[in-house]
């Protein structure tokens, strides 16, 4: 089984950036998000306070300019990167932003059109500091393409849905071991952390040496995320001080990255016999998400899928405890475009892939929701998740 | 034991940037880093693409403005944020900078001077859009003040330096682990979650209900990031296919949140017998790292530590497999000012938090780094990690 994407593949979305810009009448594309250069390469690294581009020229050859600490990396990892083209660090006794610019009059663009996603001309984390790229080339012209590869990554191919259904089998092994895991007195993070070492421990045993994580430290991520009792009302909680207890609501979540993509998988628990206020209010995010995921279709605007569940929950007279909107895109990044958003027009197609998680929370009390991966398709929407969504089977006793 | 910053500290804090909004004539801070936002508040939230900000004004009320989500979480950490301004959710029907432009009237901002840390008024992740809050407040003077709460967090304070000290503790237990567990045919991903979940557990046990990671999912990571064997010699490698094999360089490595700050600990190890060309390698990092460490001291300059690693590995003959600089600034983020690095004229100030971790690394064979934890002091300087650095204790039978 193939755990990447394919040379091929990387291949064709560099061509399909070479005729945008020849579209666009652009002479390269200058690329600075990390996200982004894996996309088109299958090249990554950690995003520092070091600057670092991809520059695709339309004519000529694909260059990675970063830190000396790179450069015997990205031959390891693509053959799509052609040219190496390094400063030894940041800040250095000549600045790296000043070598960018030399490396492009190198590359003949000193009067080009470039189309840049930053017009800082690097990612500018951790206290980075530096001139923009666009005052060191001054006679080029810097087009802002901030969203082209965004553009590019929101319809999936069949290799990219089959990584991520790939790595929902493992997101659901990795929550199954949560459930399993979890008792009264248990720590959440400890429970986390067992059952992400169990998970990864089978994935290797039965995938082999093939499988190896391209853009995270640790490929299996499951845990509570500090969702437990009273905490699960806070949807990004980050931690808890105390033990799960009989009577608490937990979140329990897994992301697994295969190949540089993931799932996302995430379920309500209920710690011994569910009360009934919890019972009701577990229902009424299931019926919500049921409405939503009934709504998911190619053609359909993001938002009816948004206002699908809102009525759900209006329904039920409990929209006043609504946070948040129903998904978003996901696949690369943790969210990623398109929003399920009642304020966005676009309308869903075929191969997008979405969160679908609907959620109440009740500050004192608790919060519900689940969310699961949904592949649009023409028809209307396949599950990518299948995890079980009912109370029955979602209590720990 | 206290194992966070005083809401006395904090508030010190807030009153500093007040006396600097004095100074500079600034009537609010704007800030959409989170990490800047955690530093003068106690309060950390995950940073999505969903905008988020904190106010301070001059006079009137530390504000949040953020997206629903977070409105239940605020309180629940920070008694210093006094008002909290939502809107519902990204993108919306408005979108969340009209908002943010809104709230700033609210404040009487709309024709003030405001010092911001990022002109878009967002953090700008996973595909955000949107205006410039600049341009949406246009009678407002918007003032750079970028590395402001940067520059206030260059010189740790003795509470910090005490968190520090206290996450150096658990990192050397997390490295003893990884050091034990590894053996010839272990997976390196494996050795590491197996350590940082004894690591945790056994921090649950001894620091008690007081112990809750502020800013991390996972307060303890431990590992070796792929660096094993001949993906020892990329610095930056992020995952490796094969297991652990005799004869192989491996660099083990331990971050442990304690109250959001952490330590960075890094060790070379040899499985098996090291070879000789694997001691002299080892031997000649050690001494540049000595060397470097020699030179930290309060009023030096922070190029001069650099040169210090240079010319050690100078004298061994082997410059040519220097790929780095000798280190940075650490405390709340992964790297921070100050930089270790030729072209860094600053000088190094007591209460200064550095790395120091020169290293070499030749391709196809193998990388050699050790990475300490030191504070500047009057004096000279103080090793904050302390897991033995020599060939003798680090090689692995």
């Amino acid at each position: 089984m193939q755990l990447f994407i394919s040379e091929g593949e990387y291949k064709s979305r560099l061509e399909r950036i070479r005729r945008v810009l020849q579209r666009r009448r652009l002479d390269a594309l200058y690329l600075t998000n990390a996200t982004s250069i894996f996309y088109l390469t299958g090249y990554s690294f950690i995003s520092t306070e070091r600057p670092a581009a991809l520059v695709v020229p339309l004519d000529g050859k694909v260059t990675f300019m970063g830190p000396k600490l790179e450069e015997d990396h990205v031959p390891l990892k693509t053959r799509l990167i052609e040219e190496i083209k390094t400063y030894f660090d940041y800040p250095g006794d000549k600045h790296p932003i000043e070598y960018f610019a030399d490396f492009l009059r190198e590359m003949g663009l000193t009067k080009k059109r470039i189309g840049i996603d930053n017009k800082a001309g690097a990612a500018g984390m951790w206290g980075y500091k530096g001139p923009p790229i666009t005052r060191k080339l001054p006679e080029a012209k810097f087009v802002d393409v901030s969203d082209l590869v965004l553009k590019m990554r929101l319809i999936k191919s069949p290799a990219e849905i089959a990584l991520i259904k790939e790595s929902a089998k493992w997101a659901n092994l990795a929550v199954s071991l949560l459930q399993e895991y979890t008792a009264e007195g248990s720590w959440d993070v400890e429970v986390a952390l067992a059952a992400s070492l169990d998970t990864l421990s089978l994935m290797k045993k039965t995938l082999g040496v093939e499988f190896e994580p391209l853009r995270s430290i640790f490929p299996v991520s499951a845990g509570f995320r500090g969702q437990i009792g009273e905490m699960s009302a806070i949807p990004h909680a980050i931690g808890t001080k105390r033990r799960i207890r009989s009577g608490d609501v937990v979140i329990a979540e897994a992301a697994v990255e295969i190949g540089g993509y993931s799932c996302e998988l995430e379920r309500t628990m209920i710690v011994g016999k569910p009360s009934a206020k919890q019972k009701c209010y577990f229902e009424a995010m299931v019926k919500a998400q049921e409405a939503a995921i009934e709504k998911i279709k190619d053609g359909v605007e993001c938002s009816e899928v948004d206002k699908a569940s809102i009525n759900a929950f209006k329904k039920a007279g409990l929209t006043h405890l609504v946070k948040h909107h129903t998904g978003h895109g996901l696949g690369l990044e943790g969210h990623e475009p398109p929003w399920l958003d009642i304020g966005n027009k676009e309308k869903l197609r075929a191969g997008m892939v979405v969160s679908c998680e609907p959620g109440i929370y009740e500050v004192g009390f608790a919060g519900f929701r689940h969310s699961d991966t949904v592949l649009v398709t023409k028809e209307g929407c396949e599950l990518i998740t299948y995890y079980p969504r009912d109370i029955e089977q979602l209590t720990i006793t």
